[in-house]
């Protein structure tokens, strides 16, 4: 760092990523007075905001901790940074939140199910598996079918494999690369639906238990595993919303997390919750409260990570739905559709900025407010259907 | 312009001013997938954003043109840019909103009077002066006091000399720098109360008329000649309020403005109302719309500079209040009190983060949500009281 930056008293938040999540915390950071700057894998010709972005291994310790020189706390975008690296950054006296044992205990998917589990919480039945013939014992005690996972650096989707029946164990095995990698199986869940959560932890405070925060619970609407919609408040009996609440409150708590944290769940057909996973970082079913709520995930993020007092999650709209904006093929940043879609009342446009527009990639959101869920979903609809990514 | 920023199709904005208008503007700008530069006169070793910042003299037409080199538009957060400097930038094929021709209508302050009363607006009376002997003649047509105000660069009641009688002519004259400095009189408003508007107009398409919306009428106290609050809406008649829009309307398509506009006008103990000033920017009154309005003066003033559909200005709150903060004294940028302020419900709390703090100087705001302006107020008020900028 220059001295001018550290001559004065603006904190200064290292981010591990500079892709929207980092984008969107950068913008709230900025409005309370904070600085910013980035570490990024690859380099990238057109950064989606200006602040300082560089490159390196964020795997390195090395990198980390010449990267966080000079900041007053260091947070993350995504939860594939290994855990082991991060801690090295803690133990050159960093502050880091999430913290490394946090993202330990949540980048592996086992360890996370683990830990939910010890924690009384409730998730699909799981089991380690190093053979295909464990996944045949497994489907002995849950039954086909079972969902084969990679323990670390899935996403999307990605990562996983369905196994219908016993046909499916071997080429599932090969696909996810087992053996090279360390996997789990997964009891299949016939969900009637998905909700998720925000839960903002601040960091802990003079040994005090750290203020928390819950967002409105909300339905996600998943398409080709990536989250499609969003649509706020989920549409759950008061009990349903309260008992959501206080599994993703526990969840945040058996984690030890700190910032904004996403909690997925699945609703079974008999009404139960079981948790699908965490995200240790601000989440796209989140997003929706830059509008829709008196205080954003972003900002509440920020404000935990500092240790400022937390703002109020509460709805300040009756109902609020998102849509993801995902490329429709190769091609530049800003889409087709533009003017109408800004014509649509209510519709808040998101356009990440990104270089490059690419089939599925996720390249802005709408947010929409409106009289009743389904009403926001159909402006919010009607706005994004209006925008092709790459078809310019 | 490196080549990566050209090879695609992020609007790039160029602002003339960095400051915290420069600032907001950015914000709104970067949520939509745009791209910033900035010219500031000065170097400044802490950017308040850190899109990029050019050093040079704004009033040097090759410097406007050399910055202005790649930009999709060409903007500005002060009234002070020489309106010929800017004229060149058109010659040269930029677009720039508001225009050259706009900016010499409201840059001098007498064209400005002149332009409005030409269109039927009401307006206190006024008249150019060219000697102290002129002043006399004056008051002999309007009655003490007077006003006397340079015709250029006076802000914030900086270049303003208040006559109350025939004794004070001299040394206002003097203080001014009658001769040197063209000036002119106005008529002294014994007004009961300040209201002002923004008006944003988009820039003129295929030769229909522009889109334009009308924000809310607010209530605004001055202290010192520095706006102190805002509260919206004011405390008006329906019809009331409405003859201020009208006015307002009138008064843009007068100066032939794009963009957001400020309009402050002075409610007369008679209830008539006089416009008391315009300037062709976003403005301090209109900060609350970032989360008052459904779309802000700052999105807006972007959609209308690049010639996209304008959002609505209608506000999503019963009411809402700003408070400026203001440096208390010389020091750091960040304020003490932020955990107290932070806690307050429904306040915004937006830190500028300019290097320094200085007696009397702009270094943020506070908006505040509620059910009555006098209850936004308050609690605008309480966050903005715990904060104190410089004495750390």
């Amino acid at each position: 760092m220059s001295t001018p930056l550290i001559s004065q008293n603006r904190p200064l938040i290292a981010i591990l990523g500079s892709g929207q999540l980092a984008k969107m915390m950068a913008q709230a950071a900025a409005q309370l007075g904070c600085r910013i700057k980035t570490l990024e894998a690859k380099p990238n010709p057109e950064p989606l905001l200006n602040w300082p972005v560089q490159v390196g291994d964020w795997n390195d310790p090395d990198t980390l901790v010449a990267f966080a020189n000079g900041a007053d706390v260091v947070t993350l975008e995504n939860e594939f940074i290994e855990a082991d690296a991060l801690a090295e950054l803690e133990e050159e006296g960093y502050a880091l939140h999430p913290s490394a044992a946090t993202m330990a205990r949540v980048q592996d998917k086992l360890l996370q199910k683990e830990t939910l589990a010890n924690a009384g919480l409730p998730t699909a039945q799981f089991r380690a598996v190093e053979t295909p013939e464990e996944i045949f014992a497994a489907a002995g005690d849950f039954g086909w079918p079972l969902i084969l996972k990679r323990r670390k650096l899935g996403y999307d989707g990605k990562g996983n494999a369905t196994i219908h029946s016993s046909d499916d164990v071997h080429s599932a095995w090969e696909k996810l690369g087992g053996g090279a990698y360390a996997l789990f199986v997964e009891q299949f869940c016939p969900f009637k639906g998905e909700i998720a959560t925000i839960i903002t932890r601040a960091r802990p405070k003079n040994g005090e238990s750290p203020q928390t925060v819950a967002y409105p619970i909300v339905s996600t609407l998943q398409q080709d595993h990536i989250c499609h919609t969003v649509s706020a408040p989920a549409d759950l009996t008061p009990e349903q919303a309260a008992i959501a609440t206080q599994i993703a409150l526990k969840a945040v708590e058996a984690i030890d997390g700190t910032g904004s944290i996403g909690v997925e769940f699945f609703v079974m057909p008999d009404g139960r919750l079981l948790i699908n996973e965490i995200a240790p970082r601000v989440h796209n079913s989140g997003h929706y409260s830059i509008e829709a709520c008196h205080c954003s995930q972003f900002e509440n993020h920020i404000r935990a990570i500092l240790g400022w007092p937390l703002g109020s999650s509460a709805m300040r709209a009756p109902a609020a739905a998102m849509v993801n904006l995902l490329g429709n093929s190769d091609g530049l940043a800003m889409p087709s559709g533009l003017n109408a879609a800004l014509t649509i009342e209510g519709a808040h446009l998101h356009i990440y900025g990104k270089s490059r527009s690419m089939k599925g990639r996720k390249m802005g959101h709408v947010t929409a407010l409106g009289e009743t869920p389904a009403a926001a979903l159909a402006s919010a609809l009607r706005a994004a259907e209006k925008l092709r990514f790459g078809q310019i």
